[in-house]
């Protein structure tokens, strides 16, 4: 049976990033690794390295998004938990045999060419997990 | 400036804890590490580990706990997110100087001698952090 390696991010959904980075990185003292705008997700993104883990701030730059949807109704918080997995596809296929719903049935790819998908909060008790197959570096 | 080291765990609220471990041990095939009732929590907690850290499941078994009551308001999900730190009385300090707001001034310790402490999610931005340090194993 398959089963995830580690956790990749925990994703923090941000209505204001300056205040999110005041608490992550000057008070807590975690080590801003990068800030993106990602124009193709409409949002503006921070990552801190925590052990062999990240966690993700993401704040919406729209308010059409389905996290600016999430934050407008729940209020920022933890959004979801992504585990990395060695084989995606097969980990899907596992998923599936076992009843479990997924939101993406196939992994999709993003241009850095990381795969992911998502597990409908349906099947987790409320967990909004995303899973990744990080590419081969060769 | 001190840091945490790494994610010690993310504790996930459930109501149904034969559910939940349905869905992280036998469809995702995570490996359950022990599942353990904590009278002086009144809690049922199951351990999963995931890399270097730990996916807690937590259902309370009395509904007038502090998680009863927030499972009640928000639904089962992501309850709160505990990073490690080497001396959590300095980190604690650290906080505190730069104007963070605890729900725990000061680390209290546990039976198996873990010091913890929470942060207020007022300075955090919606997410409830515990703050952990391990004893030492000398």
């Amino acid at each position: 049976m398959l089963s995830p390696t580690k956790i990749n991010h925990i994703a923090l959904g941000v209505t204001d990033m300056e205040e999110a980075l005041h608490f992550w990185q000057e008070a807590l003292g975690l080590q801003l690794d990068r800030v993106e705008d990602v124009p193709v997700e409409k949002a503006r993104v921070a990552f801190f390295h925590v052990g062999e883990s990240e966690i993700e701030l993401v704040q919406p730059t729209s308010n059409d998004t389905g996290l600016a949807n999430y934050l407008e109704k729940k209020g920022p918080g933890i959004h979801h938990l992504c585990l990395e997995v060695d084989d995606i596809k097969a980990m899907i296929d596992q998923l599936i045999s076992k009843g479990v719903e997924m939101i993406n049935d196939s992994a999709r790819t993003r241009d850095d060419g990381k795969k992911y998908a998502f597990i409908h909060p349906k099947s987790t008790h409320g967990v909004l997990v995303e899973l990744y197959e990080l590419p081969n570096i060769e």
